[in-house]
């Protein structure tokens, strides 16, 4: 499986394609899900090409999983979460939709369930969330 | 949130209760899921005690995700599966049921949903997998 590098990520990493950017580090994006399944739903990736989990180097996983955890207990503190859920899709089959590695982050909080995938968010209500993310994490 | 060592995955690690291995390091264990939502399913730990992502380790983290990727790769290898959804789950309002970290590790084939939680699986069937798994692992 190779990487291609005109996937929608890419395009946001190279600022071709806006983005709603909640943290960032040499090595790590996170920002906002258009199409949040929970509020405050986001998005880790490397900044290095990488298609998913199968063929990403050690440095990569380290990297993203600790920008996940940071960003995991930010959304606990800025956003009040009871909890959060951890995804990440490999391959069409394993729900992989954009072939650059990514974390889901899903907020949540006690008896809400995920929203269905594929509904656009309010993009003020999504600007409003990372905000308050970002207080956190600067 | 504090740690308790009476969890089951805690009582796995000590061998108080059996379970089916599928892959051990220094650091980490894995072992089948026996409410299996995918033929496959299985479980990637630290040996030393953390409740989940959120108090996790930088060594923790870094030393499950490398188990993780090396069990997602060979998923795909010995049970030609098509892709690999990951979860992981923080605090009972994200999902999580035992407070030791843990990744699931969940193999897909093309057009096969993900079965409904919390039902037990067949432990011959289960156990044949982990066999296939064990072969290219070890």
């Amino acid at each position: 499986m190779s990487y291609d590098d005109q996937n929608i990520f890419a395009k946001i990493l190279r600022d071709e394609i806006p983005s709603t950017r909640v943290y960032e580090d040499a090595d790590t994006l996170c920002f906002m899900d258009i199409f949040p399944r929970a509020d405050g739903h986001c998005l880790v990736i490397p900044k290095t090409p990488c298609r998913n989990l199968l063929d990403a180097s050690a440095d990569q996983l380290a990297s993203v999983m600790a920008t996940t955890q940071k960003v995991a207990n930010a959304a606990m503190a800025a956003l009040g979460a009871d909890g959060v859920t951890v995804q990440q899709f490999n391959e069409a089959p394993g729900g992989q939709e954009v072939f650059h590695l990514h974390f889901h982050i899903l907020p949540r909080w006690e008896g809400v369930s995920l929203r269905p995938p594929g509904q656009p968010g309010d993009m003020a209500q999504i600007a409003e969330i990372a905000g308050k993310l970002r207080k956190v994490l600067d």
